[in-house]
């Protein structure tokens, strides 16, 4: 049968990245308090493409996918590229995965229990001779109240859903929990799906005493994963879905 | 040339809706303030298809619906279904339209202007013996405070952007501008596009005098709505982006 | 501490449903082939609240539902729903979710073996004297080559991706595996997520053989499920991504 | 009234943009065929802000926007960025919006004519003595044609409709009507809105005689932007929305 794709091409134009987009799978990570978490994935998985072949061969992809799906924490995910990058005899693999992470949260007071969940993605590339990227990608809806119109107001102040998007390039092992963690610290209050009546009231006040611009937290996420030392490179990226407007308030920090 | 979608079919089965769905179009319609406005909409066309035909002919809603975008007015609307009807040689035609409807808004205490988008709708079907349906949506985004929170809490109260929509069965003629106003009065504030920190500071006070639930918002309208007298049928639908959950609250009532 | 929910409300506006929307959680179903399946849900749970209470108690139906998202086959949704009916004092209660099933399938010829994605859902209300109702929701991508461009040109024939929404009122138990089967068998062909080169030309030749509209489509897929005998009501919709347009083609039938 | 945002901040955390999200404002762009088109479209605002500010003034942005919309030609977008540049007292300035843009397209044969949409944008940058950047971004349906389908297959070959989306920065005035024919002529057919019988033999047999992997397709544009020498930097992204899988074949090339 003619193999189209390995005929030679000669418009001289190499491919960055070729392969398969949209892909949608179920997966299972590690998970701090159980072990493994089982959820579902959007899967992007790419290759490079040197400028004298004519097309790459789609389904090695979903091959060395399928094959990792079970396993697809922090280190397996690279040596699930690497494989891409040896099935496919490409200089580099490219590979973005998006999934809701579920924690399950307790209210501040009742102690009620029910399931959070957070976008959280991996995006990595291998390359020759050990090259590699990894960047862990956690979005965190949290409470701000506006500082602004708190101190300008007689009474009340308002207050919005946001969520703030952390990217860190990777370093040394860390848990998801605990960068959802220190997110939610810097907001003015966490958010939780299950509050009782003595929790809202903790909520309400405690986000009251906490008042924060979309800049104080991008800001306070910045100092507070600086401080941890862990990451060569990290951005933090905070929109607040404004009750005052029908568009929402942006800002975005990086390091270094 | 074959004409497959003129043979016969056997299998006995009458087609609600055929037609095309998903299409991208600018548009025309009436506006209070400055006569017409420019706007862009998604279009879905669809016709039945009796039992003993194999297919419909897609092109002629496009033919049909081009000639009407530069004036979809409410009557418009309708006399564009005739013409699917007619030109489809069907018992019934359907059509749906949304598209972002602006309104230019003033701050409340500085004054100054910008535009709001609300997102619009209008949903029709023309049969025999002049039978018709058609309905308005109508969304516009608006703030909440919630009544429990302010009630619990020794300072502040968790508010946040919502949206309502509401529905309304063609009466008499109506301006979408006039649906607006009333939705907007009748939560705990409306949203603005521009606002001065002078119109901050009022927005968060009138809101904070005004708490409403997602169950207060929708029977305000309702109450509102039915005392205008112009529909025949009408529903309303309100969701809550709460600022304290990662979810929505929601409420939906209908007349009668 | 006030309950303000609890308060008499005087407008004299029952609301018809009242509820959270837009909940992402982890659940568990049954699956034909392996017992149990994880997948992640997008959930909404309604009850009404008569005309005379001010509000719901939001936090009632995230505990009924946490308590049961270990094990959502179809007869424990409606106990759930049974809960939240009773643990909010309604007179009815409502929910729906949505999630992507996964169905392990193979290739045609090479008989290789990958996850496919389906998007499903659950719909259901519980009453007083035992009134429910329940309907499953099932979309299945497919592939339709279009007969009338087959039988006009001289070579190649447009085809392309489409969607069947299967939705289904409960009779007797039955397995959402076998429905999707159905539809497939349906369509100019079924889609895969990994094809060999043999399995490619063997989904090419066979879905040329079989063009279909999308009236075709529903009108296939209604004698199917109607010859089940199985269903008390039921609806099939498709949608066409057509490869010669930027929008979709179209179609809707029901039974009864 | 306390200026909360003006307040000296001493986490020494320059941000490196802020601003407002999602803003949707009817805008007038140039028009090939028509001097001027209304659309709609999709705002983000953003500057930059010193380590030492508290925070930004939210409502500049919207005024200065305002200000422009009657006339978003591509010079003017920079004139626009070079006001809020000045009006926030900021180092840099950036903007992006996407808008659909619409092109009447004649049928091949019968020459009838519809809109086609087009989703398309600009991002753009000013910053100090001079320094700035533009590009637009133009996205294209197409439909492509498998070669490798149609070369082991005994008759058709699997097809679908594609995206293909050309980034350009900035160099001499240039036309989107251009590069939105350039990409058509790349593709094995170009898509339409209105097509009869006649057209749409004439499309499938030219996309029949003209297959095209993703990877043809951004090589085949790439080639055709390049010989205009017009632009100093671009990349194309193709999208296939594979007929025969339920996700996409992607392919991403770029210059220099």
């Amino acid at each position: 049968m003619l193999d189209i794709q390995n005929m030679r091409d000669d418009r001289n134009v190499p491919i960055r990245k070729v392969g398969v987009k949209g892909l949608r799978y179920p997966i299972v990570l590690l998970d701090k308090a159980n072990t493994v978490q089982h959820t579902t994935a959007l899967v992007n998985l790419y290759a490079d493409l040197p400028h004298d072949f004519k097309g790459t061969h789609m389904s090695r992809f979903i091959e060395v996918f399928d094959a990792h799906r079970r396993d697809l924490s922090m280190p397996r995910f690279l040596r699930m590229l690497e494989e891409i990058r040896s099935s496919l005899d490409a200089e580099n693999a490219y590979a973005d995965i998006h999934f809701p992470y579920f924690i399950e949260k307790r209210a501040p007071v009742s102690g009620q229990a029910a399931m959070m969940s957070y976008d959280c993605g991996y995006s990595g590339m291998v390359g020759p001779e050990g090259k590699k990227d990894f960047e862990v990608l956690v979005s965190v809806p949290i409470q701000t109240v506006c500082p602004c119109s708190k101190a300008i107001s007689d009474r009340g102040a308002h207050n919005q859903r946001g969520v703030v998007t952390l990217k860190v390039a990777l370093g040394p092992f860390f848990w998801i929990e605990d960068l959802v963690a220190l997110v939610e610290a810097s907001a003015s209050s966490g958010v939780y799906t299950l509050l009782k009546r003595e929790d809202e009231k903790f909520v309400t006040e405690a986000a009251f005493d906490n008042p924060r611009f979309v800049e104080d937290l991008v800001r306070e996420v910045y100092v507070g994963v600086a401080a941890l030392g862990k990451f060569p490179s990290f951005s933090v990226e905070a929109e607040n879905f404004e009750s005052i407007h029908n568009h929402s308030a942006y800002a975005f920090v990086e390091y270094p």
